[in-house]
């Protein structure tokens, strides 16, 4: 396999590949070609085998390619041959139901822990998820082994949080906090902004003509 | 004002600076410089210039940008000066918190109404919000004038949500299945795949070397 870097737009391409295989295995299919693939799940076929030639040669002209191997690649090279600790930075409406989301979601992402300051909230538990004090973050997230950690706490506190997650030594961060955040070398971070998000659907309210494709 | 196209990613910085702008303008700030925005805000000042002297000349050597007249002109070319109509279709976990999160949040996004299929779910209200029938939705949503539709509900009921969306004439639509749709001409939509976020993280946990960007 190549060890090429691959770029946000494909590997987001190969997250959605993967979920419809899940699916073809699910229904008990064992090859299944580009065009197909394309047809059940409103994709672009050439785009499919673009991607996957990226990491050399799955598909088989005039039979397509098989499912479950082509699943397990696509895992490995997603880093989804392993599970992931996550936690949870802000225990408010959105960081519980980002939890609850995930938890009940069959993914390689497993949230152990949520983390608040309201003492009201600490010591509770959704479902098996305990709250625990964000005074306590370092020690918490090396006992529990964070590999991710997801921030859902309001925007002023979100670069102290930031740092605190820099401090305990994890690497990889979705921030939902809608404020542009400063991180130190080597820090991944992912923004999911709703606002953002919002915003560029009124510009194409605005500016019907601006386009076909869809946003990203 | 030219009124060229411009990309997602000049239309989600322009948000970025707009929720700066709000902010320096709450603290009585009447100039500012592209430098010290960029510093405040952890952003580049070359990059600022650039996406605004798109939209004409706004700064003055020297003295920098006038805070109001930058704030307005961004509303205006994100078509922020009006007040648009929500809806959310899902009043499980994900949909009540982004009702949440809209609801208590002061963006020019209102969400008017919730959308759900279970009995005892609908007649109730979320805040002053109401869970409507989604077997009414297109007369209610005409209605309520709605211009922008949230999918919140699971993969597999999103395709036929976004077909009844069309049917009611919305354009604008921000989907969270995690699922390609199909769509009409002259839609346009936004996915939040929260699953996919993940693991574009993954893949940098598993490629640290795959580069220092942040992720869009």
């Amino acid at each position: 396999m190549k060890k090429d870097k691959i770029s946000e737009a494909t590997t987001g391409r190969l997250s959605i590949y993967l979920r419809c295989l899940l699916e073809l295995e699910n229904q008990g299919l064992e090859k299944i070609s580009s065009e197909k693939m394309a047809e059940v799940f409103h994709l672009n076929s050439a785009q499919i085998r673009k991607d996957l030639a990226n990491f050399g040669e799955f598909g088989v002209r005039g039979i397509g390619y098989n499912v479950a191997i082509l699943k397990e690649h696509i895992q490995k090279i997603l880093g989804l041959d392993r599970e992931y600790n996550v936690c949870i930075i802000g225990s408010g409406r959105l960081g519980t139901a980002l939890t609850d989301y995930y938890r009940l979601s069959a993914t390689n992402f497993k949230v152990v822990a949520l983390f608040d300051n309201d003492k009201e909230k600490i010591g509770q538990k959704l479902g098996n998820v305990p709250v625990l004090d964000i005074k306590n973050f370092r020690s918490e997230a090396k006992k529990a082994k964070i590999d991710l950690a997801v921030i859902a706490v309001p925007a002023k506190l979100a670069q102290g949080v930031l740092d605190e997650i820099t401090a305990a030594g994890i690497y990889a961060v979705m921030n939902f906090a809608p404020v542009p955040l400063k991180k130190g070398k080597g820090i991944k971070i992912k923004t999911v902004d709703l606002t953002t998000s919002l915003e560029s659907l009124s510009y194409f309210l605005t500016n019907p003509d601006s386009g076909e494709g869809d946003l990203i």
